[in-house]
């Protein structure tokens, strides 16, 4: 059963409903970061990329390193894992929906190559001339 | 190559980082309910209840259907397919470690199974006896 109060959910989602956030975290999928590299090409101060990063360090997806003045910014991609468990709980409400949806299609398909028999008029019969 | 930017992301993931809207979710995905039955078991007013409900409907995860005065909620689970790719975009991360994980402790196991050559020593070789 998915725990629908979990605090580390909550965290995990907030901090994936921003687009600034969702870009640093693919900026350090491909290579660890100093903070001040990180921050670099957004238009905004060092002080809010750093509130940016708190929060994803608050949910788990990054692991801060301090070597004297330097911070080095890794990804820890592990609590998406719960997140992509808690979604795919859902899974089976679209995908049902596109299995009805093709359904549908393929009957609608077998009609279109069927011969139209209710829609075909009756053979006329010859028309009896009067005597 | 996902979108970091898509704002329909933004309204999703915003959606799923309360507790009490993931909740809704889950019951919406047993049955429609009307929005004063969907906020009863939460403690908290009518407004409350249907600000999170908006939220819901914002991100696309609700659909709400008026008749008279009786509004239905359902749930479409449909969005929750862009939150689902956009997480897997990741999911090697996590899967690379524990693939690593399990290799070392597959390594530990044969190291602990072998016979430890390094450590025994080399047999004695008998004393010549002096003549």
């Amino acid at each position: 059963m998915v725990n629908h109060s979990d605090p580390q959910l909550d965290c995990l989602f907030h901090a994936l409903a921003d687009p600034t956030r969702r870009h640093m975290l693919q900026r350090l999928a491909q290579t660890p970061q100093t903070v001040s590299a990180l921050a670099e090409p957004f238009a905004m101060s060092l002080a809010a990329a750093s509130k940016h990063i708190k929060v994803l360090e608050r949910a788990g997806l990054v692991q801060r390193e301090v070597q004297g003045r330097t911070h080095t910014c890794r990804l820890d991609a592990h609590p998406l894992h719960g997140g992509l468990e808690w979604i795919r709980h859902y899974e089976r409400f679209w995908t049902d929906r596109l299995d009805t949806l093709e359904a549908l299609l393929q009957a609608e398909d077998r009609d279109a190559a069927a011969p139209r028999r209710s829609i075909r008029k009756p053979p006329r019969k010859p028309k009896r001339s009067t005597p």
